[in-house]
């Protein structure tokens, strides 16, 4: 056990039996670390575990206090008796449901919520942008690896949180998805074994599929994300060529993988000959801090760090990053040859709005909000949901992993609430195995709404009433 | 010979003799065909490989008259003694000027020209659609295929040519080279032998290098573009997957496949088991005709056709469009994993600016601009060039392919050119095979300013100083 684990779990002990009681404030991170004899990182690991679980709260500028309500255990991902190699094939009836839009919002037809001023005025930037430069960009296509003012700002966004990239070492991309495409065509050719987090991101199981490449699916804890151990099982018994992991605020679990989880994977790429394929798509989304990127860790460049803006700023812009550690020429050339260019204005447009420190001011209002709005989730959860349903709680990112009783099949009630135009991310969507039968993701990407609610109430009353039951 | 040839070889003899002098104007079309009993069709194929060869030129709504200059004959493309499956290497040096923008403007420096009223208008629909979805398209992505609107239009666009479309049979691309790209990835895997143009675009000779295809290259004639004989003999001897072909105002040469080639190429890939990749990216910059696809003549799901509004609008929108034939299931899913969505607000403003014929105005406007340009850059080189120097003509697209003579290096000249801050497109990146190196395409995409005689001035010194010697 990792020594923030133990902290944690002490710290738990010391909840559960009434030394902290609830509304306590717990001693500030500095009084921990010397009380308990380590560093303040490990102190911090072990606080956010905490909150992961629901049982302690962040309050602003002055520490964490206990939470009055102990919420119920988020679900442990099930254990594989094995784990292997295997072709990824989508049934049919998941890709379906993945392309009518596994969406971000259980009710899609509800009306956007008004839009941030800060929004707004990315947009009129592009707007201004585009009218400014259109006579030379209808002529001219970008940079082949972007804006360079762009590739700028995105390099001094990641010296912030210690990654050091200069803007030769970053080429735009056409989105995260795009990034990720590229990273495993460069690292992986047909028939190659790839780790992937399970559950996991359903974009990366169809680039598997699409590409050839077998999936070996190694548990995520709902909590710290991908199972390290398992991993290094996985890579010393089988040629593995790259392991795709978010490690920000994963989806469908929400997980964050602690810092010496991170750096063991970093460690374990060089020593098994793998690559590391990094999405930091939710990275700049964490409610109280932004985590240390995969990257960071990374001195034998093995580790591709993908993102883009669509989740932090706007899905429209179509504009992403990726940094190709020792693959980065392979990648331009990729990127060359399957997309030639990204929009000039756009990026130009996105360089401006990170200089002036817009982006930050607006992703404090937006973490601001999504806390909100995950906090009406989990209230509504608790208060309206079913005893047996349980559910992750993460401190950043967009979703949570919601575990329903193992007789509902998830599947089986997406089609049934899609009858009533609310749509649903049902658990086999996030592995290529038959499995989280059982399992839902639930976004907090935007506000609960009355029709949200209404959505959430009719999901609660087909899952008792028992809607939906296993095949 | 095919009848247009015979009659076009007829034609050229009169005009040679004197039956048709310099200035003169010949037969209205209905009368030749009616003359010599052929179809109109047939007349207007061979008249605009006279138009090609400089012999007539045609006169808006009033026929063809005989050149007053008879230009020197195009470059034939040069015989191939043998034919055959290579694997694609490029070098390293072509790679850099690729990248560094084998630019389609001689002068990259240069003030743009004024913008066209109507591209202002797309941008401005553009920016007000921008405005108006945003708060959706912040959180929504745009349908898995792109936006119904604008493959609606699309499909209209293409009926007008004779091609039948459904909208569910188009599917949004990030452009022409992302369109290319996918269609490459669903009909081949690497080893697969693929048919291209010989000279022709250095973006497909790329995709066959990144994607481990063996390039069978078939010369492409100057005037009516793939040797359809030679192609035939090649898919009779060697297991051809693909054929990738550009047939309306190609890219080097500005050739345009006649109508039969066309349809016997359908048939070939038919007989022949292999897919037939259409690039239709210059196929609205014809100046006088908008040719008919290849798709047109495809009665067996067997042409997957590629275009965007890259080079007919502006290089900026990133939309393209991709109808796959038999395979468009599987492109469909390539895009989600390698893309996943376009900006949607582009897509809608394109949708509307097709809709309400502003398109159809803007190509009206921009082919009469090209014309000029042509003949402008024509003019320049047929009384400032050397001598020995031959070029096309082509009647639509961008560009020219010029011979110079033989001992002339052009990628020395390129070097050259370059500390003079011109910037040329040597013949060598249009093939895979070490070839063209005495050719150079230029372009016609913008006026020919002061700046721009002045770099082909810059340009005719090199070559007649002999400052590039062959290796």
């Amino acid at each position: 056990m990792k020594k923030y684990q133990q902290i944690a779990q002490e710290l738990e002990a010391a909840i559960t039996k009434g030394v902290y009681c609830p509304g306590d404030k717990l001693p500030s991170i500095r009084r921990l670390a010397d009380d308990l004899k380590v560093a303040k990182n490990t102190v911090i690991a072990a606080l956010y575990q905490l909150e992961s679980k629901n049982l302690i709260e962040a309050q602003p500028k002055s520490g964490f206090t206990v939470c009055s309500v102990i919420h119920p255990n988020p679900p442990e991902s099930p254990e594989f008796e094995t784990i292997s190699p295997a072709i990824v094939q989508t049934p049919e009836l998941l890709r379906e449901i993945i392309t009518k839009g596994a969406a971000f919002d259980i009710k899609p037809d509800e009306t956007p919520e008004p839009e941030n001023r800060l929004i707004s005025k990315l947009y009129r930037l592009i707007n201004k942008t585009m009218r400014k430069n259109s006579a030379r960009n209808v002529s001219y296509y970008d940079e082949p690896e972007g804006a360079v003012v762009l590739r700028e700002q995105i390099a001094r966004h990641y010296s912030k949180v210690g990654v050091s990239l200069n803007r030769n070492q970053i080429a735009i991309s056409g989105g995260c998805q795009h990034a990720l495409f590229m990273a495993l065509m460069a690292t992986c050719k047909p028939g190659d074994n790839v780790v992937i987090e399970s559950p996991g991101f359903y974009g990366v199981i169809q680039l598997l599929d699409e590409l050839g490449l077998n999936a070996i699916e190694v548990p995520c804890h709902n909590i710290s994300g991908i199972d390290v151990n398992t991993l290094q099982r996985v890579v010393s018994e089988y040629d593995v060529r790259a392991c795709v992991v978010t490690p920000a605020f994963s989806t469908p679990t929400g997980a964050c993988m602690p810092d010496e989880a991170k750096q063991t994977l970093a460690l374990l790429a060089e020593e098994y000959d793998f690559a590391v394929i990094e999405d930091d798509i939710y990275g700049d989304l964490g409610f109280h801090f932004r985590p240390k990127p995969i990257k960071h860790f990374d001195n034998h460049e093995r580790v591709i760090l993908c993102g883009s803006f669509s989740k932090s700023l706007s899905r429209e812009l179509r504009v992403g990053w990726i940094s190709g550690a020792r693959w980065h020429n392979a990648i331009c050339r990729l990127k060359l040859v399957t997309l030639l260019a990204s929009n000039s204005s756009v990026q130009l447009a996105l360089a401006e709005f990170m200089a002036s420190g817009d982006y930050q001011r607006y992703l404090k209002q937006r973490v601001q909000q999504l806390e909100q709005n995950r906090n009406a989730l989990l209230s509504y959860l608790q208060n309206q949901g079913p005893e047996e349903i349980q559910y992750t709680s993460p401190i950043g990112g967009l979703c949570i992993w919601v575990k329903l009783p193992a007789q509902l099949d998830t599947v089986s009630l997406y089609h049934k609430a899609l009858e009533q135009g609310i749509v649903l991310a049902p658990g086999a969507l996030f592995t290529s195995h038959n499995d989280f039968s059982n399992y839902l993701r639930l976004s907090f990407c935007h506000p609960l709404t009355e029709s949200r609610a209404q959505a959430l109430k009719i999901l609660m009353l087909l899952t008792e009433f028992g809607a939906s039951v296993s095949v």
